[in-house]
């Protein structure tokens, strides 16, 4: 049995651009439990005081499957486990596991740490069961282990028996710098292993190289049963091992066997592509199993051998890791999505496959303009609940218009109108902003307000715009998500809207969360 | 000695959302042949009749290194290698080299072929050694070799005979569907060299499983010594070997000789980028190698280290690939660019050290706010010459005001009013438009006329916008990239705007274009 360790939470937010606010790192870490994750490293108290806020709420969480790991490093250097500030603060998030990294090369034992040789194993020692008495599974990380044994086989070896007298339950070897070659990980990983006797090894590679994954399993080959990395392979630099990958290749291609089987393993499309999308990062399209291109078959050749035989141009089945083939650009999917936006809302699809057929089309038709629904729930759950019949127009459009007007002598000006019509009332409404759409969104619910006063405690939280076909000139469009949230009860949505014109898209995406923020209004009422 | 075979011009446009243009095309080729790229394959003649018009200007432009390839299947089945109007078409553009992939899966050759297995020994055969009696290089790609071998590896390794046996020069194992893992690859590469004999063998990969860099090494180790791939890993589903990554694990990790040496080496990013920038694609910056997060340190701890030991976080020396150490976000490089961009413009930036320095930090401090300059030379030719005091202000712009309306019952309306003020005149000027932008750029080009007549032969030819920092919500920017044209004598440029406001963006863009373009026109009159 392998068991899957992710950072995403915590290495995976050190990759540039990457930032999760905690209400995201709390759905994020939901999601993996019911993924079957074994393991969730949320982040490392004694260095961000904002991830000891995560574990406080982390606490409140119930997991079913996941075991949650706060993360820091060995005691100081002449310094005890008991008077390490840094240790102290991982206990006190009271997780059942703590994972601490060490130094494993003589380089940084000197010239980073600048203390002794002996020095290091003691503290790696003296953490490791410093941890243990504390009622903590202890998962040890020996930092730059690779380079280490490249530099001093035998002093990097040491630090691993450090670890293991300490008690540690898991000695994971470290890739740190990310340049590591699969042939070097092979003898590598061999050796260590050799050393390690019944002790768990682990794998933590990065992808400098390009090699994090092909690593990964090459650790596997020799005997590696815990593996480290993030989704998607966010993190620092190039990233971590891509436990989208590392997964489906384990499962699917060397018939491992792991807490996620091949039934939970139809989540990973979903899941992939929410986690980035709470990030507001651009789905890599091309990405293996998971992206839209994966299964996607453009050249003449191609389609007419995948009519004849499937699998003549396809690796696996797409539909064992929830993605879809694609024929024709416009034929995207996006039924897997609409099941799970329904269950979430606790809508009953099944009992209006009606209803559910054109919702579908709709979706799919829209996600073929370049809207991405994943992380826009409500704008899904609006369309869905139009086809089954509810009224969920509250207003009319007559016009809007937005003007960006800039003068070499006065800065940059931002207004905008709106022309509203209710049950045949009309009213126009001006407003400004920081930006245009800000500008929107001030006079749309200036012009609602008189019919929908409480109007006034939904708010435009967020804001966030992609190009989502970034080829074609012209044509390229633009995918804006809005967050909604009513202040009055702190709940939060997302819609979407997308367009060749930045202001129609948010305007889309805008006139959705004041709508859905309505009728959560209504219905509550 | 190892050669390089690039595809991107091929299998790299199979990718989705990648297109490139004729010129283009031949931009790149000329890049590669500087880089002292071996082998590269410009397209399909036989299935793409605008491949044959690059072949046609590719036959112009004098190479010092490169040979250009063209790309195309062995002869039908019961045909006659003289009669076949795809060998015919690419005998037709005048390559020295050709490259002809033939069936190595039973499968295929039953299911998609729909002929007998001892047909396609003798095409195979039959169609290399005609292209040999043409007195051409021929290259044959085993498709789906590695597929093939699985399944019958007897079968796999005769197809391979029978193009040796035809005369081919090398035999290339392709993994077309992207699905093996590099411990297969090493069994069936192994199996291929022993067949092959005196033979050369290739490695073309596919990147379905994450593994297409990892495998190509592997095949190295194993005896291959000529390798397909494309820059950046472009191409169908989730993209070929990526060049960008292999050709420096080749060099510095397992110290291969190339044509490209080390010294060569150190263009690798520009090279890299480029090709992304004119295809208008987002680069990936947490590319290995060459993306700007690739040497980027952001943890605390890392930083801290790094100031101590240089290589204590960096797997190599960034230098090596012309790549830089990044420690702050606002720390970006320029100086490479620069000095690119300078010597393509004819301007000595080393006789004027004093605005060198100037345009650097300038360009430094643009690049930090999102301005992309690779591939948008014109933007930063106007810096350069602003600081070594030459005249590049045709006009002041006084305001202008861009306006999109959206109305139920009559669509959307873009219009844009630009004032302008050369020598104490003023005139202001209203357009229209398909967009607020086009219709901008028309209100700009009336407003100047008046002044700078020669403004009507020059157009915007293609408009591209690309948001630049995904993360951070309204902070996110967008870059605009415009190519301007002069119909004059059909020249082409490009210049660059960033801002958080699209507008904005689009028109610094403009403004340079028509300002780059209206210079061009003083100067050679």
């Amino acid at each position: 049995m392998i068991k899957i360790y992710d950072t995403t939470l915590r290495d995976g937010t050190q990759g540039e651009g990457v930032s999760f606010s905690g209400r995201d790192k709390l759905k994020i870490l939901r999601l993996l439990d019911e993924f079957s994750i074994d393991y969730v490293e949320g982040g490392w108290p004694g260095s961000n005081p904002k991830d000891i806020d995560f574990f406080k709420a982390a606490a409140d969480t119930e997991l079913n499957h996941t075991k949650l790991a706060a993360f820091g490093s060995t005691c100081r250097a002449g310094s005890a486990p008991e008077d390490d500030a840094n240790l102290q603060a991982i206990l006190a998030v009271g997780t059942p596991v703590v994972t601490i990294f060490g130094k494993s090369w003589h380089l940084h034992v000197t010239e980073v740490l600048r203390t002794t040789p002996e020095e290091n194993l003691r503290i790696i020692k003296d953490s490791v069961s410093y941890l243990l008495s504390e009622n903590r599974e202890v998962i040890y990380d020996a930092e730059h282990f690779f380079d280490g044994y490249k530099a001093d086989p035998e002093y990097a070896l040491e630090t691993l028996s450090a670890a293991r007298e300490g008690g540690a339950s898991c000695l994971v070897l470290c890739d740190t710098n990310g340049g590591s070659l699969p042939a070097e990980v092979e003898k590598i990983t061999r050796a260590a292993r050799e050393k390690a006797g019944d002790t768990e090894i682990g794998i933590h590679t990065h992808n400098d190289g390009g090699m994090a994954d092909a690593n990964t399993l090459t650790a596997v080959e020799e005997g590696a049963i815990h593996i480290q990395g993030t989704f998607n392979g966010l993190g620092e630099r190039c990233g971590n091992t891509d436990l989208t990958n590392v997964i489906p290749n384990l499962l699917l291609k060397m018939k491992k066997e792991l807490s996620i089987d091949c039934d939970g393993l139809t989540n990973l499309t979903h899941l992939s592509r929410f986690i980035h999308s709470i990030g507001n990062l651009n789905f890599p399209e091309n990405h293996p199993f998971v992206g839209q291109m994966a299964f996607a078959h453009k050249g003449g050749v191609h389609v007419n051998s995948v009519m004849k035989v499937a699998d003549s141009y396809e690796h696996i089945n797409p539909e064992m890791v929830g993605n879809s083939r694609r024929i024709l650009i416009s034929e995207l999917s996006g039924k897997s999505n609409m099941s799970y936006l329904a269950d979430a809302e606790g809508i009953d699809l099944e009992a209006h496959p009606d209803a559910a057929r054109k919702a579908v089309e709709e979706i799919k038709a829209l996600e073929n303009e370049g809207y991405v629904f994943e992380g826009a729930e409500a704008s899904a759950t609006l369309i869905i609940l139009k086809h089954m019949g509810e009224e969920v127009e509250f207003f009319d459009l007559v016009r809007y218009r937005s003007s960006v007007e800039h003068r070499r002598d006065g800065g940059t000006f931002n207004e905008a109108t709106v022309k509203i019509k209710v049950k045949e009332q009309e009213f126009l409404a001006v407003g400004e902003g920081v930006g245009p759409i800000d500008a929107l969104d001030e006079a749309l619910r200036k012009a609602i307000q008189r019919f929908y006063p409480e109007v006034d405690s939904i708010v435009l939280e967020d804001y966030k715009v992609r190009v989502i076909d970034a080829a074609g000139g012209a044509e390229a469009k633009v995918c804006v998500t809005i967050e909604g949230a009513d202040r009055e009860d702190e709940t939060f949505w997302s819609t979407v809207g997308a367009s060749e014109n930045l202001i129609e898209a948010s305007w889309a995406a805008l006139k959705d969360s004041i709508v859905y923020g309505l009728l959560r209004k209504k219905k509550r009422s």
